[in-house]
């Protein structure tokens, strides 16, 4: 066990969600689909998630997290010194998405502001980036929203993967903190390799009007045999370098924040690390995938139900479309 | 003046440049617009840019300059821990741009790897998260890439942007140093008044398959007079609040280098902010606006004209779409 003048200081003082108003339960795509009744949540394991309608703006969804978070704390708009979006999908090509999010925010004009992506574990890379520049008071308050409209993107022809994703968006407010909370260990690794098996192909210099395009480019496309593959020879090697790192067991963290990729890699993750139910984060059932909002939004519900603040460790677990496998243990 | 136990540390250990093959000179497009000779090179200021073909892939350009400095330098690919892909226009909408580049480079599988965007100022955004993450022994040797495929958006009805742009990726490695050098001052500030005045509207959320999208929804959309007044009103305040920020006067400053935005927005900035023009790096002639490769491909410049190491103060300088401002002053 790493003693705390090791840890990488960081406080999460405020945090919230934001959903789109139009909930769509399994039984509504049951009929959408032309399946029997009972079949989509039997195969997705979602009784309902939420779909944004195709003019809401992506922006304004991650706003609705950023002020939930700011009223519920109380906190001053104008206390925030920097915002980053950490988000898989982008609002638009150019300019980046945190300048959209701040031209509907309460924020001040001014206010600094960068993207960080690294798609699925997007607001894990965000919290040990926003680690360093409190550590090198380049900033004393960040605010980290991740917001998705995975909606937007769905391939409805492609019964896998068509069936799990959800909107939904989620905020931290960080901040330096006295030492005695922080970052405990973290690693990030990417093998490309698996780089086609989670793809949307349109949306930056590959496919376009110049390059050609053609409208599955448009979808996200996933290979799910495979994926499950690679991630399943990648994540036990990876978590023991995780603990090893920090001389930790899995029995040692108090709860387990996991990305809500699917039903069954949940499940296959919490059997494969020995994870211990009742300490392991599961909202899938009622938001589905919500791609890089999908670990904020299950750290908030951590907050909510009393499995953060007062717990020694908290993982916070993720693999992404790169393929990307991230972890961090935090000390609350 | 600072002194140096107030610096943020940070050294950068090399640097690479990487260029299309395709050289544009200002007279093939006189010919290609049906402009008489001379009237591209008057008008844009640029006597030739490179463009990639349609088929180029940006992770290879981005992994070419990387490459370029790993071989100038003799640095193993093995020893960079993090990569940093810092551009404005992604690879596609998913995954982020960082994988696609990890997988065609010589970086080890495995490598930890995320996009940062702050559209044409990312490269500088990036510097300061990577200070950061040094001081934080995250990580110990960065390489941080910029690379730019901007030919592929460029709306050829418009004659102002169709002008000024040039592909084109830099590099830059860095490592935390011995405390000498480092970054002295930093402030990047987003009036998102300014968001629509340079934008690509197609590549996530906002313009696709469901939400509906035209053909100049992938081109690059520029409101030169506009752009032009705001940056105007912001810039001379900005770069006040930056040096009085450091105690130091532009006059201290022996490097300037800025993002090569256009012919007259350079002029326009050099003389606005008295920066003496021997101090002042200016590679467009020979590039064009290489969007976020500009300001690391005109530092990389500097290197190599003795301009950078040896020096007190060297200053990066940029605006962007968003509008963003971006300066840092570093001490080589």
């Amino acid at each position: 066990m790493k003693n705390s003048n090791e840890l990488i200081p960081l406080k999460i003082i405020a945090s919230g969600t934001a959903l789109p108003e139009n909930k769509v339960y399994s039984s509504d795509l049951d009929l959408k689909l032309n399946k029997p009744s009972g079949f989509v949540e039997k195969h997705s394991g979602i009784e309902y998630r939420y779909h944004s309608d195709y003019e809401a703006s992506q922006a304004k969804l991650a706003v609705d997290a950023l002020h939930n978070t700011l009223e519920t704390h109380q906190i001053s708009p104008d206390s925030i010194d920097l915002l980053i979006s950490a988000s898989a999908i982008p609002i638009q090509a150019l300019p980046y998405s945190a300048a959209h999010i701040l031209k509907v925010s309460r924020l001040k004009a001014g206010t600094a502001c960068f993207d960080i992506n690294s798609s699925c574990v997007s607001f894990i890379s965000a919290l040990s980036a926003a680690s360093g520049l409190l550590a090198t008071r380049q900033y004393r308050r960040i605010a980290i929203v991740s917001a998705e409209m995975a909606s937007r993107g769905i391939d409805w022809s492609h019964q896998e993967s068509s069936l799990i994703f959800g909107d939904g968006a989620a905020c931290m407010i960080v901040e330096r903190g006295d030492g005695q909370s922080g970052i405990v260990t973290y690693k990030h690794e990417t093998y490309p390799e698996g780089l086609e098996l989670c793809e949307i192909r349109a949306g930056g210099t590959r496919k376009n009007l110049r390059a050609g395009m053609e409208d599955s480019d448009f979808l996200f496309q996933m290979q799910g045999k495979p994926l499950f593959k690679l991630t399943a020879s990648l994540i036990e090697g990876f978590t023991e370098r995780v603990l090893a790192s920090a001389n930790l067991e899995m029995s040692d963290i108090d709860t387990v924040v996991p990305h809500q990729a699917s039903h069954l890699g949940l499940k296959h993750i919490r059997k494969r690390l020995n994870i211990r139910d009742e300490r392991f984060v599961n909202i899938y059932r009622y938001r589905g995938n919500q791609v890089a909002a999908s670990i904020p939004s299950a750290l908030h519900e951590a907050m909510m139900t009393d499995r953060y603040y007062g717990r020694d460790y908290v993982m916070l677990l993720g693999t992404a479309a790169g393929l990307s496998l991230s972890e961090m243990i935090l000390k609350p």
